[in-house]
Formats: structure tokens, C-alpha cells, sequence
């Protein structure tokens, strides 16, 4: 894997072992785009990053020193997968939280995903549990997630559908959900759980979507659905256990007004107008 | 910190960078009290891990391979604190589980924590979200039990009483609750959330406790109150916010029947005899 590994602002070969990442998944990170050697969306990436560093008590690395280092692993322009992780200082054994050790920061690139026109779901039965503390955050406490993925490698499908203990829909497995209902678009609250997705908020402002409850009826009985993440884009569901859907107009829009933001999402829009003509 | 650390039966300087320890916690633990270089409930604490693995879809180290490593960490027969991490195989990116890649193994040696008489305690804001598919498992998400935990340092309590979601009493940040009512001893359920401790499941059967909800009116009207886990046996609450206890002769009886069945706990039994003599 390509990646670079430093304790403070020191580059290491590895952690310490015994590091609280390893342990507790005492850490947050980041799934950033990369477009050209840039990524547009850094500013987003960060904000979330800091706001759920605050939030934990977690102190961050410099933020130069980070952006120095993502853009030497792509130097030459390149596309890709921008990973950051970022973990709370300290080895040992104990819950209590080390502040004043120096935080652990990991930044690997990988391949862009290869473009889809569109995914199928199913309905997991791993659950979101609710948690206010910890909802919205991109923390590295994810076995919810790594159950429900290992469902949709069981059932066969690109993704899945989580929800929450209490029964509302509250995102896929790696992407949050938007639904088009009475032709406005709608998606989940984070308040609860969840993660508050880049791409997610982003879409609120252009698409002028508001959240809402929503039961699997409701998502089933939409117009149309998409997942979004910030590494893919807008991926419309085009089959949702025995629901299916065409590819809706309204999808074919927020991919061209997601390219207008965000150039290396550019491609997947103009490939869906190839596919999807737009009624004038 | 003196650790093994083994990529399936090889033992290695380090795990490799973007494992899923590190990612997801995606991983179990165990934390085991060594006495004289053996661990009197090692077969607990594997069944545990074992029950978890199975649950997670983890894969084991051989057991053998564990146990020959902790012997050799303990040659002489010392005392102390065995902690064992086992992490799912696989390295980068996304949440779908490497069930055939080598799983990652570390055992570290610790101190035994100093001994005391009793604990103060405080009711902590962080609470137990309640997710019935990790419920019970001493699994590697534990950003609840890290935030509980930066609460007592704050509040200069030895531990924190947790609630879930729901406002029943679950846990301490790293023990089990035994409360005494009416002459019987009750401990929450660990069905919906909370650690299935390996002390917890012995003292249910020395004390012929049973599982019960409890509120935090029902905890602080107990005419006693302990906590415990598989490193320090029973700790009596002398102090939870306002209420204070004595040390109850029925905790002092209950550190001698723990102490019978792990003579690690045997030292401290004794001690407790010293101050607080029992009935006839």
C-alpha cells in the first residue's frame, strides 16, 4: 500500500504497538477524492475532520503538514483515493485518554473505483445503533459497517441499506441515501447515527433537500433513489430487493450540478446524459 | 511495552499499515490476570474470544500458538496482566471482511493495577448504545467506554456507572455492577449492550446472582454495590455521587468465594478480612 505514516509531525516506518487506534478504534478519518493532484473538496474533508476531532478530544496533526504530504503522493496530477486517518496518541492498556500524546496520522492513496450507471441494494439486518455522542462522525468505530458489508457480499448486491435500532433508513453501508418523494429530494438525519457524508452535505445545498424520517415503505415507494459518498459521486439504486427503477431525469440533473462543484465527478455526469437524455 | 505481535503463526516486528484493527477496530480482546505465570480462567476468556470470533466471522490464532507465546512472556512465574488483541486479516481500503486473510495477533504484558479496599464512582453522560448483534463481545469499538473514561478524569472518580441509551444501568467504563437488594445480588443484562465480563459470569455463579434492569435510583438505594472485572476482582463502591457505603460483609464473603475459585484474588480477600470483619 502507498502510504506515509508519522507519530506528531515525525514520519515513521509503523505505530507503536499497543496504539489506540489498534485498540479502541480511538480515531476518525477521511475518504477524500482526488482530482488532478487536488482535492476540491479538502475544505469539507477538513472541517468534518476537526469537528470530530473536538468533539472526541483528539488532537489533529497540522494541517500543512498533512495537505504537504498528500501532495507528494500526488505529484504528477494523478486521480485517485485519498485516505487520512488520524488516531489519538498513547500506547497501554486503560480507556482513559491521552491528550497530551503526540496523534497518529496515516495518509494512503489508492485506485479510483471503477465508474458504475448504477447499483443494486438490499435491506440489512445489521442495524445502526443510536448514539448522539458519536452520530455524524467518521470515527474508526465500524464493525456495524463491516457486518452489514459482509451481508451484501453474502446476498450479492453493491451495496446495503442500514437501519437504525429504531426501524427509520438511515444510509448504506459506505454512502448516505437521498430519495426523491412528491418530486423533492429527502435523506436521513445524522443527529442520531450516521455518518454527516461530504458528499451528503454538499448535495443538500444544490439539490435543496431536507432531512427527514424515513421508513424502508418510504424508500421503496420513491420516485427515485441515490447513494453518494465523496470518492464516487451520485449513484442512482436502480434495484432495491423486488423494487426496481430507470434511471430518473431528477438524478441525471444532481449528477450534472455535483460536476459543476466538484470536477472529478465531471465524467460519471456526462456519461449518464449519454445514457439518460433529459426531458427539455 | 513488552509484546508479541504475529501475522497468522509468524511472528512479526509489526502489523502491517492499514490493517483493520487500526481502520474499523475490527478486532476482540481479552484481558486476563496472570498469577504465578499461569492464567487461572484461561478457558473463559478463550471461550469469550472464541464466541466473539464466531459472531464477528474472525478468524483464531491457534490456541496452542496463544498460549505458548503468553508462557514464554511469563517464564518465572510471575504475576501480572496478560492482554490478548486478535484483529481480522486483510489491509486497505472498504468495510467488506477478508474472512481468508491471516487474522493479526499481539499478547503485551502489563503490571497488576495497585490493590485498594473500595472505589468512588460517578454517573457518567456518555451512555451504552444498544446494538444487540455486538452486545456481550470484548470487541474493539470502544470510543463509548474512551469517552466514559475522560469523564471520571475530570470528575477525579476511580470509575464511571454507564446507562444505555435507554437509561438502565449497564456497566463501569471497565467492569461489570453487582448490586445487593433485599439480600440478593442482581446485575444488568448484557443482551443489548455491555461486556459479557469473565468475572461477572463466575460471580453470577458463586452468588446465585440474577439479571435484572436496574435504574440509578435502584443502584443508589442497594444496601451494597461492587464492581468487578478478570484483572481486579471485586471492587466495592464506598462512594457513587452523594451516597456513600461501608463495606458490606456480603461483598467481604463475596471477594472469598472469588478468591477460592482464582488465587490471584486470594491477597485481596485477605486484606478485606482485616478491615472488615464478618459475622459468625
Amino acid at each position: 500500500m502507498n502510504a506515509r505514516v508519522f507519530v506528531g509531525e515525525q514520519q515513521v516506518d509503523a505505530w507503536p504497538i499497543g496504539n489506540r487506534l489498534e485498540s479502541y478504534g480511538d480515531g476518525l478519518f477521511e475518504t477524500m477524492r482526488v482530482h488532478r493532484g487536488e482535492v476540491p473538496w479538502w475544505g469539507s474533508h477538513w472541517h468534518r475532520l476537526a469537528n470530530g476531532a473536538s468533539r472526541l478530544g483528539i488532537t489533529l496533526p497540522g494541517e500543512a503538514l498533512v495537505r504537504q504530504a498528500a501532495a507528494s503522493m500526488f505529484e504528477g496530477a494523478g486521480d485517485g483515493v485519498l485516505k487520512l486517518l488520524v488516531g489519538r496518541g498513547g500506547v497501554g492498556r486503560g480507556y482513559a485518554p491521552t491528550s497530551a500524546a503526540a496523534p497518529l496520522t496515516m495518509l494512503s492513496r489508492h485506485a479510483l473505483p471503477g465508474a458504475v450507471e448504477s447499483v443494486s441494494a438490499h435491506w440489512c439486518r445489521t442495524r445502526w445503533s443510536i448514539q448522539p455522542a458519536l452520530a455524524g462522525l467518521k470515527h474508526c468505530n465500524r464493525l456495524e459497517q463491516v457486518l452489514a458489508r459482509g451481508e451484501c457480499e453474502e446476498a450479492g448486491t453493491d451495496e446495503g441499506l442500514m437501519l437504525d435500532t429504531d426501524g427509520n433508513v438511515v444510509s448504506a453501508t459506505a454512502a448516505n441515501v437521498f430519495v426523491l418523494r412528491h418530486g423533492r429530494w429527502w435523506t436521513p438525519s445524522v443527529a442520531r447515527c450516521g455518518v454527516a457524508g461530504v458528499c451528503r452535505i454538499h448535495l443538500i445545498g444544490l439539490l435543496q433537500a431536507a432531512e427527514t424520517d424515513l421508513s424502508p415503505a418510504q424508500v421503496e415507494g420513491a420516485e427515485a433513489v441515490f447513494l453518494c459518498n465523496a470518492v464516487r459521486g451520485i449513484l442512482p439504486i436502480a434495484r432495491l430487493e423486488a423494487r426496481a427503477w430507470s434511471v430518473h431525469p431528477a438524478i441525471a440533473q444532481a449528477r450534472r450540478l455535483l460536476a459543476d462543484q466538484h470536477p472529478g465527478f465531471l465524467a460519471d455526469a456526462t456519461s449518464m446524459d449519454c445514457v439518460t437524455p433529459t426531458p427539455q
